[in-house]
C-alpha cells in the first residue's frame, strides 16, 4: 500500500537524487588547463585505473624558440572528491624531464583549481654533477574555458 | 693489394666492432631495482614513445602494515645514453602520489645507478592547508641481481 | 653662455639627478611583510655584511593553538638591486626548524615582493625515516603598510 | 650508618656519573665537516639561543675556478639530543644564495652525521622567471677528523 512507504525508502530515494550531483562534484582533472605563467595543458579522459594521457603546452624555457608541445601522462587516485594525482612530462624541445605532483580542488562555487608543485631533471655528464641536475616550484592551475562552453 | 687497406677503412671497421658495445652502454631503465631504504621497484620495457609501466614496493610508510605494491608509470627521454626519466607512483595504501624525477647513469665498470628526486603529495581538506602538503626527498636506485643471472 | 650646454652634460646632470631614485629603487628586504597565507614577518636592518636578524609570526602550523612568534636569521646578498637572500626560522612551538630562500623585486610602481621558496625539516628518530622529514613549498611577500606610513 | 645507603641514593649517584656522558651524546653541530661531494664546512660555537656562524668552502660550483670561501649563519633547536638546524650561505663568488635544513645525528658507536636537505636561489631579471630559480638537493655531512685529533 502506497502510505507504507517507509522512511528507509524515502532515504534512499533522496539520496538516489543527491548523489549525482555529489558525484559532479568530485573534482575532475579532463579538460583544459591554464596556469599561472600562461602554461597550457589537456588531460583527456582518466581511465578506471585512475591513468590519463594528455598535452602539455608551456610558456616558459630556457630556449623559448624551441618550444613544442609535449606529452604527459601520470596517475590519479580515485576515491577521493579531492584527489592527489601526478604526471610526467617528456619535453619534445628538451632532454629534460619535469614531474608534477598536485590535488585538485572544487570550490564551494564549482570553482576548479590544481595546486601542484614539480621537478625538473636536467641530464648531467657524470654523478658528480648530480647536485645541480633538479630545479623545483609550484604553479596552480585553473580550467580554461573555451567559447564555445 | 694488402696495403691498399685504407686507415679510413680500418677506421670505420673498428667503429661497426665498438658500436654495438657503445650502444649497449645506454643506460636502460627496465628491469628490477633497490634503493638506499631497501625499497624496490621493477619496471617494464620502455616502448619506442619512451613510455613505461612497472610496480614499486616501498619498504618505507608511515603506515608500514598497509603497505601494498602499487603501480608505477612514466616517460623516458629517448636520444641520450644517459636519459633523463620521470615517473608517478599510485599508491594503494595511502590517498597520497608520489612523483620521480631522475636520470641513469652507466659508469665504467657498467654499474648502474638511477638517480633521483621526489615529491609526495598528501590529500589536504582545503587549499589553506597546502603549505603542508607535499614532502621532498632523494634516493639512488642500483639493479638488484637476481639469482639466476 | 647658454648655447654652449653640451648634451652630454645635459646627460650627465639628468643622469645626477635620476640616480638617487633609481639607487632608492634596490628592493629592501627590511620592514614588515605578509604573505599569501597571512604569516607576518618583520625583518630588521641589514649590516654590511649582508646579515639580517627578525621575527616570524606564523598563520599556519601544525598545531595553530600554539604558534608563538619565532626568530629569524639570515644573509642576503648585497650588490644586486634585486638580490637574493635566504634566513632561518627556529620555531618557538615546535623542533623543527625552516629555511627560505627567495629574491626581493620592486616593479616599476614601486610595489616590492618577496618570492620564496622553503623546507621545513622535522625531527625523526633515526636516519632510516630521514625520507619523511622534509616539507617543501612556496610563498610570497608583499610588504605590510602600517598605518602611520 | 653505612648500610643505611638506600637504593635511591645509589640510583642517584649513577645518574651523576652517567649522565655527562649521555649529555655528550648531544649531537653537537660545532667543528668541521665534510660531506658526499667533497665540500667542506665549519660550524663554531652555538651559542645560547641556537644561533651559530660559520663558513663553507664548496667543492661544486657552476664556474669551479670562482670558488672563494664563504660566511654560513643560521639556528639550531635547543631541546632534541638529535637536533634540527637550518643555515644560510652567502656565496662570495656567485649573487645566489643556498640555504641547508637538515637534522643532527649521533649512532650508537659515536659517529655523527648530519643530513641536510637544501635549495639554491639564483637572481632572475623579473617575476616571470620565477619558475627557473631555485634548485634542490640533498647532501650529508660526516666529522672531519683533523690529523691532532
Amino acid at each position: 500500500m502506497v502510505h507504507a512507504t517507509s522512511p528507509l525508502l524515502l532515504l534512499l530515494l533522496s539520496l538516489a537524487l543527491v548523489a549525482p550531483s555529489l558525484s559532479a562534484r568530485k573534482c575532475s582533472l579532463s579538460g583544459k588547463w591554464a596556469n599561472d605563467l600562461g602554461s597550457n595543458m589537456t588531460i583527456e579522459d582518466v581511465n578506471e585505473n585512475g591513468e590519463f594521457y594528455g598535452t602539455y603546452d608551456t610558456a616558459v624555457a630556457d630556449y623559448p624558440q624551441n618550444i613544442k608541445e609535449s606529452p604527459l601522462l601520470g596517475f590519479r587516485q580515485n576515491r577521493a572528491r579531492k584527489p592527489t594525482f601526478g604526471f610526467t612530462v617528456r619535453w619534445k624541445f628538451s632532454e629534460s624531464t619535469t614531474v608534477f605532483v598536485g590535488q585538485c580542488f572544487t570550490d564551494r562555487s564549482g570553482k576548479e583549481v590544481l595546486k601542484t608543485t614539480w621537478l625538473q631533471r636536467f641530464p648531467i655528464e657524470n654523478t658528480d654533477d648530480d647536485w645541480k641536475a633538479t630545479r623545483a616550484s609550484s604553479n596552480f592551475y585553473t580550467r580554461l574555458r573555451t567559447e564555445e562552453e
